[in-house]
């Protein structure tokens, strides 16, 4: 009995996909410089049960299995090993238990991210993580990367969003993480070693998350500036003067371009540095008028407020158009970086320069009040000449945010993309305790092995 | 050569003491019901080079380690071991960096809460949490415990104030984790496994912590209610209105009148319960208002609101008097449990249940925001009788605290006090997990042991 009829004979026939058509969607995430292997099957669980269960069988029969959630993941932390299974969890997308009074949703892994906000809205509350992702992208996955997004600047990354979780581990034992308290210091916490494990260290199944109400307002402010150092002193102004921005976002110069080609938004072509930002809360107006006053103090060329929903929706839109407006007009690798925020205008000038060396053309836009950046390689082509420049270009842009005290990655995690260059972040000796925790957790190496670290 | 000789081959003499006089202050922390252990030798590093030293004596000689902070632990977590040695990091007090424009500090590990803030006061940045033991607590000990205190309710505990950690291993090896960047998800999350471990893990030696910009204005209030259930509707009805305390304590009628007694502050004597909350920033009194008219709609007795600093820091300070008060007129156990926000109301006449039935008088003070409690067991003398008779009583409050879906710590930890009890909040796969991950970093089971989970 071969291994895959031997799970056949443990778990619903319709969970299994071996059909190589059926499989080709699953077999990649967006990480279009990894290459993807060829997979024994793609098995679809429908409750934890089933996850212990392939657990267990891949246990035995030393199967490697890659967890994932809806691809969207930039460092191929999701794309298919050779030989191994691919448990998408996908069909594990209930909401077990809502909590309105307690702010907290229990939700299994497999739940869109923007069905979370969905489903608590009427209760007035939204579940704050919002990674570009989120209208397709997975808790699970989310929580696999410890996602961020435009609102972690004053919600926080994922991490800050999870009270607990349910984990299948690599023998198919079923831990249980956390609980339901917002403060709980009983044992080590194991919930905080899995966020962010790329699932190297289990599947998650389950988690239980924090909802915060919904704003009673919200304003927003845009700016442009002449050059990056006038928006970089703006920003520092702006976290120097008490308000709390619950967005703060950047866009440079190409991508201001990148976009106005796409579509018509009268953006100012020649500015070096857009800024958007959002405040919430009763005093939202006046704390965007004050940001804005921080911008203007710091030399902006241009400085719009409003806290009309519909012309926040305006401004914002240029922001979320950044992704569009360069995937769609060119074959394009995002990368991820991040670094103190006052060192910001050094590593985007340091960009410029490696864009004009490499001749790679860069557009850079980011999560400013966080320091975290995205810089996207816009390619002419996916030739092999082109990807191996790519990688370069990137490596480049890697060294330049460690160079600055920054991280080769503030919210997409390694992957396997990454993975060549964490040892020029960590030192041996992190590297080694990440291997002896991993080795503790999963002896056999078999959940997402090469993978997250 | 006797393994304390050996270690005086290898550190300064100055750092080791074995007089047991001096050692007596070294011996205990807060956790009277805890038995302290005779130690071999208090160490006190003052260099990171000197407690890897150390621990590498440790691993050769195969000797038990304590590390210790303040002190101020009130579960045994810190308290000798018999034929250990205990490494007080009080000596370690540097601030190595201070970073006022990315709001980081770098600080060493022994350094107290307290001069976190006051160092970077001028730079017009606080550091956030504040357990009541702020004046006195080190940093270390924070970590080790991940602290809580009055303004988590805002601001979190102390795991989202910390972006790196430096770590002395068991076989004394220097770990370094994280960083000084808000988001980093390069490898697994060692600073949040390292958060919380009770000492069981590594040594913290240092730490870059997270500032915040001292609010620009700050306003409280405070309400009395007749019952449980009225000051459990305005908790719930604050929470729903989208306001943010940045303090929210309530104190039941026991402590009311222990405060009373101690010292006259014309409160209510037969106020089912008091809440006392704070709101910072530009809006922070529209905010209270909004927070007082929730009381007075739920049945608030009296209530009042200031945005004045001397009448606002008379409100907290009934609050802050709750401990004195208790632990000046009588031997006081404090407990700490935790549960969903909207279960206070019922642990509160569970607790009351409980004094009833064990004839042990327990005032209950707690973070109302966080629904974390710290019901104090007021005993009459600190006799072996006495002493069975308020572990009994805790051990019910405990499982008070469980069987309404909570916590049996919520910001103490385990220490050692409460290890028999961690059974019935974690099951054996969690235990187990535990236990594994420990052995992968401290396979001679050298630090804390016994201590934790």
């Amino acid at each position: 009995m071969n291994r895959i009829e031997e799970l056949r004979s443990l778990v619903p026939a319709e969970i299994i996909v071996t059909d190589p058509d059926m499989m080709e969607g699953y077999r990649s995430d967006k990480a279009d410089l990894v290459a993807a292997g060829k997979p024994l099957a793609v098995l679809r669980p429908r409750c934890t049960a089933h996850v212990a269960t392939i657990m267990k069988w891949a246990t035995k029969t030393g199967t490697v299995v890659v967890p994932r959630g809806a691809g969207t993941g930039l460092s191929g932390g999701a794309t298919a090993l050779d030989g191994g299974v691919i448990v998408t969890m996908e069909r594990m997308n209930s909401i077990r238990r809502l909590d309105p009074t307690n702010h907290t949703v229990e939700v299994e892994a497999g739940l869109v991210n923007a069905e979370v906000s969905r489903a608590v809205a009427d209760s007035g509350l939204f579940y704050p993580p919002d990674p570009g992702s989120f209208e397709v992208s997975t808790i699970g996955g989310n929580l696999a990367t410890n996602a961020g997004g435009m609102r972690c600047v004053k919600y926080g990354v994922t991490r800050n969003s999870v009270l607990g979780l349910e984990i299948v581990l690599a023998d198919g034992r079923i831990l249980r993480t956390g609980g339901q308290t917002i403060k709980n210091v009983a044992g080590l916490d194991l919930t905080h070693l899995f966020v962010g494990s790329e699932g190297t260290l289990g599947i998650i199944t389950a988690a239980t998350l924090r909802l915060r109400p919904t704003p009673v307002a919200t304003a927003t402010f845009a700016a442009t500036f002449p050059t990056l150092e006038s928006g970089g002193r703006a920003l520092d102004s702006i976290f120097a003067c008490g308000v709390t921005p619950s967005v703060l976002e950047l866009m440079d110069n190409v991508t201001i371009n990148a976009v106005e080609d796409y579509q018509r938004m009268d953006l100012d072509r020649e500015a070096a540095l857009l800024l958007i930002g959002q405040a919430d809360g009763t005093d939202a107006l006046a704390q965007v008028e004050r940001m804005v006053s921080c911008c203007d103090d710091a030399g902006a060329a241009l400085s719009v407020a409003t806290a009309d929903p519909a012309e926040s929706e305006l401004l914002l839109q240029a922001r979320r158009l950044a992704g569009w407006a360069t995937t769609e007009q060119y074959p394009t690798i995002i990368e991820d970086v991040g670094v103190p925020r006052s060192r910001l205008p050094e590593l985007l000038s340091t960009i410029a320069a490696i864009s004009e060396d490499t001749g790679v053309r860069i557009a850079t836009v980011g999560h400013a009040g966080d320091g975290n950046l995205h810089p996207m390689l816009l390619l002419p082509d996916l030739d092999d000449d082109t990807r191996q420049r790519a990688m370069q270009t990137a490596d480049h842009v890697c060294a330049a945010a460690l160079a600055l005290d920054g991280t080769i990655t503030g919210e997409h995690g390694i992957g396997e993309l990454k993975r060549h260059w964490l040892p020029y972040q960590l030192d041996n000796t992190a590297l080694q305790v990440q291997a002896s925790i991993k080795h503790a957790l999963d002896p056999a190496n078999l959940l997402n092995p090469g993978r997250g670290f």
